[in-house]
């Protein structure tokens, strides 16, 4: 085979890789295939929660020969789905099909050992979460939360300071009354969640309104600061969606209307006015 | 008879009928036609409500009689609403007349089977919701609270997701600490939307707490997860419900105004520069 | 007395009302006073929760004499208010002046009584009420509250009818179950009502479900449906809220803005255009 | 030393001062500087929150050094920020420097008096809210948070208002029936707190309707009140809110635009006409 036979041999290779490849885009396309990835993954999820029930060994036996399928079925479809992408490196960087390969992987691995079992059996619960994967729907929406902690952030902060100075005084006075609920600062930050969820709350108070009468005020506070802070969280939200909306409208109304301006108005009558002038000398 | 006189019989009958419609059809329109049907629905519901207070068998016998009049009542009353629709098909189109003839029909059915009787109860409680049929604005309402449902789809499904993967994580390590709360998927289902709610959660949590004293991570996640995405879905559908308000007001305002728009403006500068031009040669 | 000195008479007298009218009337838009009447109510608001806590007899009796004070001082100032009022007939129409005037006559009736003893202490109680009458920006957000709920009625209707049909329905099936939470269906209100209130709703249902495993559709749907029918009701506040703010602001902007209408600007063209066609003759 | 070498004397100090005093002033809004006292606060907060642990009676020794080292640290802080500051005057007029003048001052009293060494664990937990003081973007939040307390002034005054009328009646009335949630007026107010976060509020009423059948009505007109007024406060902050965002954006909208408005049209127009009536002579 002469060096020339093989440059032809390469390029043959390379022609029919991307032959592949825009066959397998176009499957990655396909409203087919991609329902009957949603029903895999449906059937999976199902197959979870029969798991949950008591079972026949018959059953389960059966169950880990379609567990494997679905496995299989996954695993091919990733494939199908890398050698469909024209720009290989985009493909990871895309934080969805990272989680679906990592996935698929995982639940590659044989487990035989008891202690690994429980492993696999989260690595099948997640595998649910191809679901947000697949529907692009559910992909925005997923993404529009995540964008949105961030400007909750110092919102959250305040929060976090608000609760922690709340629970290193609870610990520091009511450690003696009743430590499993104020033994440390940690346990104390639970202690709170739970009063700011209203669950019981009284109980809490009342306890230390034994010991010192006054704590009322403690828990009252509490409560009102939280509220306060969280209401202006909502609004904070609210006000930024309705923000967006409006930005969103009046670019869409810019774009769309063929209306003059009141500037371009302004230079006809200006150019009339000019006309008027020369015209009455 | 002879085939001409047979025609002129059915033409008879025809106008009759048409004369009998559109008698029934004002009938249907009228407003006291309707208030006595609402206080007839009204009574229906009270002895509903009497029905379930201890009565002695005399009273129990006239109200089986007042049964069987509001019963005729509405009987005559959708017959009359039949007759009186000038467009017969149209009639079982609106999803209200099917409920209100099913109503009726499945109340004419005499019950001394015990096993019906439950049935025969549960269809004379149901006939309370004629009143959303007969109200205009009730029925308005119900509708706009339909319409709403499937924009919230995808949320909802989100939702359901993220209930999914952590009913099946909890079935998976709590069962053995209370297989009351986490035996199978819906149990544990059940007792995630009784943690959304609030309700003795922390009860839930520190059971749980006692074996993976991490656990408060699953709950704090969890409750974390709902309450955005809930608060997602509010705001979700009031910046619908403003948006829906903003177009209305602007196609009112659009409709109503007489004002001349820019480009209107626009043009008859044109046509003075046009005649200034002429002019000034 | 000749009829001519008696109509003199009384000619004086109505001057002299005239003038004691307007006196008072000066008198009751005192600031002063208003301060004065305010810090009464809080004093007598404040004996109220005095007479809460265990008192001695001799602070008791001096209380009594302070009530009597108040009492006087309140007849006083309804008189002042009535005297000062220009028109007698429109002091009545007021629905806070009739309250004020009821709640002093009530407090005149002297209560040795037992029986009675509880109505005056009920009336001194209310008189705290007489707060929202003086002071007029309370009067206002009562106002706003009250116009607010009439536009509610048919949200608040349609709830009804789903809490009746729920009630009917629980009281049918969960009688047998707990009579004390399923009785009769008043009974039932008062526990769904408990239900949407989320305080221990998970007990009541759990009971019901040993017999009917399958009840916890009956609580999800009736939370559901109370839930949006609530938020519906939320969201229908704050869009008339917001439609109430924008008018206003429109209305603000149409009488302000002294800029030329569009039609305005069309009508100078026109008339620009007119001579333009007469010149260009 | 002559009167002239002293005043000589006097304007180096001043100038040497001036010097330090921008040298500071340099230092304290050097990103590295604060970057720094936030890490030390975070560590003091850490510190407290060790300090909840049991712990060695080695480690508590090496903590009273740190703690020493840190209220070191934040006086050199406040030091430096003082001098730095160019009007010292100014200095005290912000609240948030007293705040932290006075924590670092009172931290260090030196308390060996166990009574004392209560206040000195305050003082320091206190010490975390520094960091609301030193990121300016919390110190934002919690001045907007404090403004917007007058505006829900009246709102607020109303539920007391509507708080304090029902615990004196409850406390008429409910008093022999449970005095642990009735016995006066202070009592009954924290009851009635506890019913509006639906705390267990039908142990309390299924307590009262024993002896009162009819008290549901109280609780339920309550729970009525309180979420209507409470409603009512969070759409007036949420009005209020889009208030100010829609006044900063019309502001914005003005001052951008380079847009002619309709005045300056017609004065253009007003131009034309003047010059076509003159030329038409």
């Amino acid at each position: 085979m002469t060096k020339f036979d093989k440059s032809i041999d390469k390029s043959l290779i390379k022609i029919g890789l991307n032959k592949l490849q825009r066959q397998f885009y176009s499957i990655r396309n396909n409203k087919i295939f991609e329902l009957f990835v949603i029903s895999i993954i449906i059937f999976s999820a199902l197959m979870i929660g029969a798991n949950s029930y008591e079972i026949s060994s018959t059953t389960l036996r059966v169950m880990s020969v379609l567990d494997i399928a679905i496995t299989i079925i996954f695993l091919i479809e990733i494939v199908i789905r890398f050698i469909g992408e024209p720009n290989k490196k985009r493909f990871f960087h895309n934080a969805w099909n990272v989680f679906d390969t990592f996935i698929v992987l995982v639940s590659l691995i044989p487990i035989e050992d008891s202690e690994l079992a429980i492993l696999g059996r989260l690595v099948r619960i997640f595998r649910v979460l191809r679901m947000v994967s697949i529907i692009p729907e559910l992909r925005i929406l997923i993404n529009s939360l995540v964008k949105a902690l961030p400007q909750l952030g110092y919102v959250m902060l305040l929060m976090f300071i608000i609760f922690y100075i709340y629970a290193a005084i609870g610990t520091t006075f009511f450690e003696a009354i009743n430590p499993d609920l104020w033994a440390d600062i940690s346990v104390s930050l639970l202690t709170l969640f739970r009063v700011m969820t209203f669950e019981d709350w009284t109980d809490v108070m009342y306890e230390t309104m034994v010991v010192y009468p006054l704590s009322w005020i403690y828990y009252l506070t509490f409560i009102f600061f939280t509220a306060f802070a969280f209401l202006n969280m909502v609004i904070g939200i609210v006000v930024n969606v309705l923000e967006q909306e409006r930005q969103l409208e009046a670019d869409l109304l810019n774009e769309n209307s063929g209306e003059p301006t009141m500037s371009e108005l302004k230079q006809e009558l200006a150019e009339i006015k000019a006309l008027l002038q020369k015209g009455g000398i």
